[in-house]
């Protein structure tokens, strides 16, 4: 791998500057730190590139209101702060002010709103309904409350890429408390038709809470219009928050007075300053917030949110699509010949920002690209490779300098060392 | 309040410079950040100050590992991060490797570990036991598990500054499954004797739950020896981790085994990365964490932990007793007079590193001294002014200065315009 740079003797290159040249998001490449231009980053999907203007905000939460304002920050905006901020994540998922709130992590929000909705839930509703695309600590999160409430928790079987819609609509039924599904699904990148199966949810009377982690700030989303409950979804994927940057947790209006937050600690109360020790839980999102956020990590989200604000889900969206398009055709004549076999659906409407390739030595291969290859993809056990397009900063050229990359790593001499390497990560 | 140096004249100057000298701990101060030197800081129980050293640690997630290294920094020390650090700050609970693990929220991790006791426990242990000393957030936790199991929550009362031991000892029965209680409490500062009511609670067979969030950091504390089984506490008041940085859990090694988490993230699974659908927990602390971690904050947390062990807890608290002590003696003429009580006890045995004064207009008091005073202490509704000392960095110069400071603002015309003021906290 000597030549790391941009390949313009091959098929397809012309076209991808020119694809670049066109992008109206291409001036958003540059609000994010990129140290090292030979690097092909493709994996936004799992931690997002930091957006430049984020390091001011941390020098302000370290220099300011730490180090200088201390206790007195709390007063002068970290007491709001991740209800202001809920409200600025709000458009991106179709949500109205006060409907969202960051808080926690994923896992603990679905905790959260999928207890509180299966206890709001009739008696004779002892289903929880999910399927095996989710990702597997919804699953896990949802079994131990099914384990724990005596309810049954069905895990509709898909065909390992696509959403198992005739399946669920059979399991989804009067008995059903809740249906718990990932919007895009975090391997394959199939993408549900979150009205359609919210309809479906709804006409059995049960209730559906999304994981929006692999959808939001990739594409438009609309909880209102849906007519979707309940939702979370993370930050330091497409939204670029940073590293383990808190959660966010959704809460249909009209279900924010009936349910009940499990976890019922001091930011959810009515007078927390009072210090009275009754538990008079407050009205609106922050009942369902427990304690005192990571401010450095939660303030850090900002800038990501206002970039993807400023770009709109709309345009993201366009870009995106076009980008996996590009992705998979290129993959047709450089990566099939090599043993990739597209593991996303092929129609773009049903697939998210991210394009799996199944391969039967993914794991070397990936280890290879890696180590050897200068792009960052990930490896999705047992067999995928999977591509992260974000589409505020990959471009088409990288894209297209991937793909070669990606064909000659498999033909060098250099891959031979990784093929002997153990399928476990390390 | 012209004058807002120190006050050489007045009686007691003499022997708190003497003291400052004297100070083993004295060098400490200089590795915080202090921006405003006229300014008495008495709130390091509530936020800490911020280490010097955090800096280049939040440089370093910043520059280095979010910027450059983006995802491999998982790979790369942020994956074991929570358990390095739990690890880290064992010693100062007197608990073992692998017994602590930085997570979440207190709030959360309570709502956890409470919630694993009393579910491990034998049929007909159905009361939960805590006292009305407790932080609220505890009290509303421990409520909405009581509410959902079907349990008894049973709020001791106290005289309000001192824990009730023996209506403790009678409330502490055979139908008791879990005992949660503050260590040092929010109010007051009145600590427990931690290893008698361990032993209080194991004879009557209950678990014990402890909060260590006033008394980590700010004394020695011994979970081990004490016979503990469970605890959580914060680590951005005396251990100066930063604004709301995650929180931590014990699980006594013995229990390990045995409890369960209720919230079954993927962090806990045995395999997370295997992505397989069922769970299984992992074996160990790691068990008890269900999801990402906010690494800029959680990474703050280091140099906070570090200064605490350098200076070891022995230490800490020594100067702790003495700060205390002096501070309660200058009270006696200069703060009695004006209306102020000792909210605290008065035997240092049985108090925190903060002291607490009742006073009818504390509210106004508290605002005045923050906003014309230069110092900040803290309000706690709804007639406690209440003094931090933090070892690390609060000299026996500022208590001298602060309380000299307090008596002329009350004696002062400032002063009258703040006592109009509303009891409302803004």
């Amino acid at each position: 791998m000597e030549d790391l740079g941009p390949f313009p003797s091959r098929p397809g290159y012309n076209e991808a500057t020119a694809l670049d040249q066109s992008d109206p998001l291409g001036s958003f490449r540059e609000l994010f730190v990129n140290t090292d231009p030979e690097l092909i980053y493709l994996d936004g999907n799992s931690l997002g590139r930091m957006p430049i203007a984020a390091k001011e905000v941390i020098r302000l939460v370290v220099e300011e209101q730490w180090s200088d304002r201390l206790i007195r920050s709390w007063n002068e905006g970290w007491w709001e702060l991740q209800l202001r901020l809920g409200d600025k994540l709000a458009p991106l998922v179709g949500a109205k002010n006060g409907e969202v709130v960051i808080s926690d992590s994923t896992s603990i929000n679905l905790y959260k709103l999928a207890y509180a909705a299966v206890r709001s839930s009739k008696e004779g509703r002892r289903k929880i309904v999910t399927d095996d695309l989710n990702f597997p600590t919804d699953v896990y999160i949802l079994d131990g409350i099914a384990r724990e409430l005596d309810l049954e928790l069905v895990i509709v079987e898909s065909d390992g890429i696509n959403g198992p819609i005739d399946p669920l609509s059979k399991a989804i039924d009067r008995t059903t408390a809740l249906v718990s599904l990932s919007h895009t699904v975090f391997k394959s990148g199939y993408t549900y038709d979150m009205a359609a199966l919210t309809s479906m949810c709804h006409a059995a009377g049960a209730l559906v809470l999304w994981d929006l982690s692999h959808s939001v700030g990739a594409m438009p989303i609309d909880l209102n219009g849906s007519g979707a409950d309940l939702a979370v979804g993370c930050t330091y994927k497409y939204l670029n928050g940073g590293p383990g940057s808190p959660a966010f947790l959704y809460v249909r209006r009209e279900h924010q007075q009936r349910l009940a937050d499990p976890i019922s600690g001091w930011w959810g109360h009515e007078d927390p300053f009072g210090f009275g020790l009754e538990w008079t839980p407050t009205e609106g999102i922050r009942k369902f917030h427990a304690g005192t956020m990571p401010i450095l990590s939660l303030a850090a989200i900002e800038p990501g949110l206002d970039h993807a604000l400023e770009a709109t889900p709309q345009a993201i969206r366009h870009k995106s699509e076009a980008l996996s398009n590009y992705l998979i055709d290129l993959s047709r004549t450089a990566l099939e010949p090599r043993g990739f076999s597209l593991a996303s659906p092929t129609d773009q409407a049903l697939r998210g920002s991210h394009v799996s390739f199944a391969h039967e030595n993914a794991w070397p291969i990936t280890k290879a690209m890696i180590e050897v290859g200068k792009m960052i993809p990930d490896f999705r056990n047992p067999d995928n490779v999977r591509i992260g397009l974000s589409p505020l900063y990959t471009t088409f050229l990288e894209v297209h300098t991937a793909v070669c990359r990606m064909a000659d790593l498999i033909d060098s001499e250099a891959y031979q060392e990784f093929e002997g390497a153990s399928a476990t990560v390390t």
